[in-house]
């Protein structure tokens, strides 16, 4: 597979952070001659708090991380991640490797298995070779190691173009905060979802419950704001870790929050770049709604509209297909108060083209490789942004191409 | 465009409804040298019902309707169609196209405008030239007949691949009642969405509250339960006629709701069959659910996902994303009661892939152009069937080219 037109020039610098340890290995779980798994420790007093798929069919990982998520902080952590395969909708097997594999962490490491969070990626409703992971655990631990944080962006893609990694300092009273994240997703060929993991670490100092509460809170407005194809991973899986090291509390701390947001938006706009088949990075700006929820509905209505995904590829100023996905939102909306714009050209406003609106100027505009697409709803102050990527031939090669 | 693989063999025998007629014409609207308006008459005595999209930004006509619906039952009742221009979201001009139709209709067959009906499809935004089509309505009067209803499918279409219609006949003791209707949809070249119109006569003698309530209900079980790309338009409009002529009340016959229901879902049927860039036509049967609010909103979810849609496409049995469609629809779900079947073929069953379940059988069944999936949640007693197409190149060929 081609390296996304979207990719960013180069994988980012990870500052190292202070209490967090990487190693990787080839345990040939599906993919032969590559790294595909991949074990984080962190240090004692470690704060670690998760958000997860809401899929109704989620896998047996994912359940075991809702579980353990905001029990105990006691003593050192680990994250064992696996690519290739999802162990999504294996009944009991998949429980059984999940268990079997923090047994086997827990047994080498020293690490208490309700502070061992595991990730699965790849291929659904086969069975997971778990042996081939456990068989490698020995070799992980020997291996671990504060500088190796890229190696592991790489041991968790499955069918990325790019490995994703994006990181923030910030200063506190004079001392630094560092805060290193890697995410995986949505590419893919056969047969997986768009499953998506992320992993952020820091040295910032905060309990489980503040930590939690930051991390869904910016989840809302920046992995929850995403979308290439409207389908909803059993796997998806964000994972934030803080271990202390750099002594700074950032309870409650502003610029945390700030930085922790743009290196979780970074990341999330690095999987759209990342979308099946993607030319165009598409920004949606909702405002003028009602309430915010109400933005976000419209803007991803709008995301998602297979019409409006393919006139971005077909590089059409087709704004009545917006007008559309604006309808058919569920949100409250007046036809007549609707404006679209693209970037600085207003397009429609009033319930009808815009006087001024020049075609040819809208059809040039949207050659642009980066979109902006605003649309204000004119009833209230309601607003959100969304992201997504174009529909294109080749999304439908991708998945209409067989599994074997 | 060539006709859909999927289209019926012939266009059907439409019996004349009396009380009803049709005439076409080419107005000139958008299209060149084809019929692109059509006038239906409804006699004195007959009652008209109709359901409308719900979009929030749906068209002038629209709009129209609905405040008319449920209004007047007195004289006779006009509908008058046009294709090439949807009249949508074309601000006050919209609103002045309906007034001028409807003025222009009521001048020139003394039907009084509340009782005069209008639907307007094609192209958005663009102001639809109503003289184009006021100038026509003469012609139109002086042609009007009771045997040419296929004609009226022809003219109201827009990009479908080939024209919709469906009948049946039932006997009430000893007397004849005729059901007779036609539809659009929900092909589209450009830059239309899938706009669907159908128009449905008969000669049941029946009143306004009791047709409307029948039409809603059976629209839940027919056109509201297909899906093409997800994207609902700004103009869907479907309209009852019953004249009353047979001399037969159908109040509260099972027998005529049933025909009626047949009629709508071999209408709803053909608007997949012809959905663009189609090549498989595709039964999702949902039960087991625990009500069946929420089969249909996981059919619908299955439906309209574009990995299920282009697993199908590629003739891939690929379960894994059914699963992860029916996590993410928001209705109740147990990952280990779920089981799904291709056909006749278990797939997968308690939460894994069924024990006996050969994936050579189900790649070969795969293959038919007609396709069953069933999706038992195990859960309770709600069910219900949703129809949709697959997802292809010809799609995105079809919705990314440039509307010029």
């Amino acid at each position: 597979m081609p390296v996304s037109p979207l990719a960013p020039a180069s994988f980012p610098e990870l500052p190292v952070i202070e209490g967090v340890r990487f190693a990787t290995a080839m345990a040939g779980v599906k993919y032969k001659n590559r790294t595909d798994v991949m074990l984080a420790e962190l240090a004692e007093g470690s704060t670690v708090a998760g958000v997860f798929t809401r899929s109704a069919t989620r896998s047996a990982n994912v359940l075991d991380c809702q579980a353990k998520n905001g029990k105990s902080q006691a003593g050192r952590a680990a994250i064992i991640v696996n690519s290739g395969n999802s162990n999504a909708f294996t009944g009991r097997n998949g429980v059984e490797a999940v268990d079997s594999l923090c047994a086997s962490v827990a047994e080498q490491t020293g690490i208490a298995t309700d502070r061992i969070f595991t990730s699965s990626t790849g291929v659904i409703g086969e069975p997971l070779p778990y042996d081939r992971i456990t068989a490698k655990i020995g070799e992980l631990q020997d291996n671990l190691s504060a500088d190796t944080m890229a190696d592991a962006a790489k041991a968790i893609m499955t069918t990325d173009t790019f490995p994703k990694g994006s990181a923030a300092t910030i200063n506190v009273d004079g001392k630094q905060v560092k805060i290193s994240g890697i995410a995986k997703g949505s590419g893919m060929i056969a047969p997986d979802m768009a499953t998506m993991l992320v992993y952020i670490f820091t040295d910032a100092k905060i309990g489980h419950e503040a930590l939690q509460g930051i991390l869904s809170k910016l989840t809302d407005k920046t992995f929850n704001c995403i979308t290439v194809d409207s389908d909803t991973s059993t796997s998806d899986t964000l994972l934030i870790g803080a271990t202390g090291a750099s002594g700074v509390d950032v309870t409650g701390n502003a610029d945390f929050e700030d930085a922790l947001h743009k290196v979780m938006l970074d990341l999330s706009h690095q999987v759209i770049r990342d979308g099946e088949g993607a030319t165009k990075f598409v920004e949606i700006q909702v405002t003028g709604a009602a309430n915010d929820a109400d933005a976000k509905r419209v803007g991803l209505s709008v995301a998602n509209s297979p019409l409006v995904k393919t006139a971005i590829a077909g590089q059409d100023a087709n704004w009545g297909r917006i007008v559309a996905a604006v309808g058919k939102s569920g949100a409250e909306a007046d036809r007549d108060r609707l404006s679209i714009r693209f970037g600085d050209i207003t397009v429609a406003e009033n319930g009808w083209r815009a006087p001024n609106y020049s075609e040819a100027e809208a059809a040039a505009y949207m050659k642009n490789e980066e979109l902006v697409i605003g649309v204000d709803l004119g009833i209230g102050s309601g607003a959100s942004t969304v992201w997504t990527c174009d529909l294109t031939y080749e999304y439908i090669r991708i998945n209409a191409d067989y599994r074997s």
